[in-house]
C-alpha cells in the first residue's frame, strides 16, 4: 500500500506539472472555470450538503461549541452566497500577462516585466469549509495551481467541494491536477508538506494563531499570513469631534473580533475633556470596557455608567479581539507617533484631525501596512479596497503588504525581444 | 566590558531608530549624501589606501591566492571608479514616495499605495571591499538603513570605507546610526545577526556559494541572494546561424565565471549539421570544452581541433562557471522546453529563432527570471537592464525576480485619505 507521504509527493508532482500549463492559460478559460464552479456548486448542492451534514453531526456529537459548529455548517443559502462570491472573482480583471516597465534600450533590446503566476500555492486551513472555495478561486484566477489541506472536522465537506472544483475546472480546460486536496488528516503530513519548497512556491495558513505560528516557524517556503493587528486611532487636538466619535465607535464595535479593529485610542490632551466623555458614552452603550491611563480615568470617572478599568503596562500593544479598548491621553502628535512606533504591529493606524500638517506627518511617518486619515481602520480589506476578495492581510514588508488579492498572488518575469544583441 | 553580542544589539537599536527617519528623508538629502560619499572617497583616499595596504600585506603573508588578493586590492584608480559608480546611483530616480494604484472609492475614500523603504537591510559579504560602498549607496538611496558585516581579510579597508560613508552621509543630514558596521570578526556574531528579524527586514549575502547557503538556511528574516544560474540557449531550426553563433559565443565566453553565462546549448536537429561546426570552431578558439551528447559528438568528431568530451547525465543542469558547455541536439521546440523545465534553475534562458510562433511560445512557456529571444543571456544585469546598479540577481519568485535595484529594495504602504468614513 502506498504511504501517505508517497501519495503527497505524487500530488506534488502533479500540481507542479499542472502549474506550468496554468501559467499561460487564457483569461477566457480561467473565467469559464470559475463560472462552472459557481454553477456546479448549486447543481451539486445536495451532495455537498449531505457530506457537510455528516461532518456536522460528528462534530456536534464530539461536543464542538456552537460558534465552531456554525462556522462548519453549510446550507443552500450559504452555497448560493459562496457561488456569488465565485462569480465576483470571475468578474475581476486577470492580473496575469500585464506588461509593465516595457521599453527599448539604446542597443535595441525591447525589455519589460510580464506578470506571471507564482506557481503552486499551498493552503492549510481550519474548520470553515468555504475557505476551500475562496482560496481555490483566487489562486486559480491568478493562474496558480493549488494544494489544499483542510481541517479534520470538515474533511467530508471539503472533499465534496474540491470534487466540484476539480470537475468544474477541468471541463473548462484547466489542466488535470491543478487542484490537489490532501484527504489524509494525519498531522505528520503537514510537516512534510511544509518542507516541499521545491514544489510549493507560497504557503497560506488560514486559521487560529497557533496554526499561523506553526506554519511560519516550520515552512521551508515563503508564507503569507494575516498577522497580529494592534491598531491605534489617534484623535488629534484639531479633530472634528463628531467624526472622531463615529470613527472610534466603528473601529471598535463594528466587528471587534478581527485584526483591523481598534485596540488603543490615543487622545490629545487638548481635546480629551470634550471628546472622551462622548466616545465613552457611545462605547458604553455598545458594551465596551475601557482600560484607561490616569488622565483618561480622571476625565471619565464621574460617569458611573461606564465600564472603566485602570490600564496596566500590558494593555499597550495588546490585540484585544473583543469589546475592550485601551485609552491614553497624550500631549502631542509626536507622543502619539512614538507610542505607535513602540506598540504598533505595522497593521492599521489612523489619525483623526482637521490639521493638514498633522495629517501629512502621520501618513509619512507611521510605518504600517495601512495608514488612515479620518476613517475607520475597519476598511482594511481586499473587498473594501476595491481589489476584490483576498486570501489574507499581510503585515510583512516583502512582496506585498496589506490585502493579498489576485495581483499579490503573482510574480513577474523579464522578457527580452532581441535581434542578435551580444554584450560588449 | 561590553560583550560583542551586546554591542551588536546596540547597533541594531540604533539602525532601527535611524531607519524610521530614513523613510521620509528628501531625495535632495539622499543625493547630497551620495555626492559627499563620492567626493570624500577621493579626498580621504590616502587613509583608505593605507588601511587597505595593511589588509593586503597581511593577506599576502597568509598565503592568499593571486585572484583573491586582486579582489582585495584598492588603488587610486579603483577608488575613482567606485566614486563614479556612486555618482551614477545618485543620478538614478528615487523610488521612494512613488504613488501607484491611487483612486477614489465609491464612498469617497482616496486610496493608493506609496512606495517606502524596506527599513533595515543587513549585508554579509566577503573579501571585495568595494561591496561596502556598492551596497551602502544602493540601500541609502532607496531610503534604507544598513548594517554591514564584511570579511575578516578586508576588515581595515571596510572600516575605513564605512567611516567615509558615515561622515559623508551625516554631514548631508542623514540620521546618525543609519550606517552600522560590525567590526568584530567573531563568526558567532553572524549567527546572532541572522536571528535579529525584529530589527533587520532583509538580509543580502554577497559572496561564495557556501556563504549564501549558510545565510539562506539560518536567517530568520527574508533573504535575497544571487542563486545558481543554469542557463540554456536553444538554437531553433529556423535560427539565423550567424546570430546564433555570435550569441552562443558571447553567452559562453564573455565572462564565463558568472551566473548568467551559458551552461547548456540545445540545438534543433534540423540545423545542427550547419550550426554546430561553426559555433564549435569559435568556442574552440576561445578555449571552450564541449560536453556533447551522442548526436552532437557525431557531427563534430571529425574536427580534431575541438575539445570534445562525451556528456554524462551530470552535465545537464550543471552550472559550469568556466569555459565548459554541455551540448545537446533536440528534435523539437517541445523537447527543448521540456529540457529547460527539467534542468533549468529559473534564471536566464534564451531562444535563437526567426520563427515568430516559436519565439512567442518560448517567452510564454519558459518559467525563468529572464527569458530572451535572439540575445545573449549575459545581459541579465541591473545596469544592462537600465535599472542602474544592483545588489543581487534574484531567482526567487516572491517580492522581486531578476536584478535587485533601487525599486526592488522598497515596499509600499497603503495610504487612505478619508473625511469621516466608517464601515457599514
Amino acid at each position: 500500500m502506498k504511504s501517505a507521504v508517497e501519495a503527497l509527493e505524487e500530488k506534488g508532482r502533479a500540481v507542479k506539472a499542472a502549474s506550468r500549463r496554468m501559467a499561460y492559460l487564457s483569461t477566457e478559460v480561467k473565467n469559464q472555470a470559475l463560472h462552472n464552479v459557481a454553477n456546479d456548486l448549486l447543481i451539486k448542492k445536495d451532495e455537498v450538503l449531505a457530506a457537510n451534514q455528516i461532518d456536522y453531526k460528528e462534530a456536534e456529537a464530539s461536543g464542538m461549541n456552537a460558534a465552531m459548529l456554525d462556522r462548519l455548517l453549510l446550507s443552500s443559502s450559504r452555497l448560493e452566497s459562496i457561488a456569488q462570491d465565485v462569480l465576483a472573482v470571475a468578474a475581476l480583471p486577470d492580473p496575469v500577462g500585464e506588461m509593465f516597465d516595457m521599453r527599448t534600450l539604446p542597443n535595441g533590446l525591447l525589455i519589460g516585466r510580464k506578470r506571471v503566476p507564482l506557481g503552486v500555492i499551498g493552503a492549510i486551513y481550519e474548520s470553515r469549509p468555504n475557505v476551500t472555495i475562496d482560496i481555490s478561486v483566487l489562486c486559480l484566477k491568478s493562474g496558480n495551481a493549488i494544494i489544499l489541506r483542510g481541517g479534520k472536522e470538515a474533511i467530508r465537506s471539503n472533499s465534496a467541494l474540491v470534487k466540484v472544483v476539480q470537475e468544474a475546472t477541468t471541463k473548462a480546460g484547466m489542466p488535470d491536477g491543478a487542484v490537489q486536496f490532501i484527504e489524509s488528516t494525519d498531522r505528520a503530513l503537514v510537516n512534510h508538506l511544509l518542507k516541499m519548497n521545491n514544489t510549493i512556491d507560497l504557503i497560506i495558513p488560514r486559521g487560529g494563531a497557533e496554526l499561523i505560528k506553526f506554519v511560519n516557524e516550520n515552512a521551508a517556503m515563503p508564507v503569507i499570513s494575516g498577522g497580529i493587528g494592534v491598531c491605534h486611532t489617534y484623535v488629534d487636538k484639531s479633530a472634528d469631534v463628531a467624526k472622531a466619535v463615529a470613527i472610534a465607535l466603528n473601529a471598535k464595535v463594528q466587528r471587534p473580533t478581527v485584526c483591523n479593529a481598534l485596540d488603543t485610542l490615543l487622545v490629545h490632551a487638548g481635546i480629551a475633556q470634550r471628546y472622551l466623555p462622548l466616545v465613552a458614552a457611545e462605547w458604553a452603550q455598545a458594551g465596551v470596557e475601557m482600560h484607561c491611563d490616569e488622565r483618561a480615568l480622571s476625565i471619565l470617572k464621574a460617569n458611573s455608567s461606564l465600564r472603566l478599568v485602570p490600564a496596566t503596562d500590558g494593555d499597550w500593544g495588546k490585540e484585544f479581539l473583543s469589546l475592550v479598548a485601551a485609552v491614553k491621553v497624550v500631549d502631542s502628535l509626536d507622543e502619539a507617533l512614538e507610542h505607535i512606533e513602540r506598540y504598533g504591529s505595522g497593521a492599521d493606524e489612523a489619525i483623526v484631525t482637521e490639521d493638514y500638517s498633522a495629517a501629512m506627518r502621520f501618513l509619512n511617518e507611521v510605518d504600517a501596512a495601512c495608514v488612515y486619515v479620518n476613517a475607520s481602520t475597519r476598511f482594511t480589506d481586499g473587498g473594501q479596497f476595491g481589489l476584490g476578495a483576498e486570501v489574507a492581510i499581510s503585515t510583512q514588508k516583502m512582496h506585498a503588504r496589506g490585502p493579498i488579492g489576485l495581483k499579490e498572488l503573482t510574480s513577474y518575469k523579464w522578457i527580452i525581444f532581441g535581434s542578435g544583441q551580444v554584450r560588449p
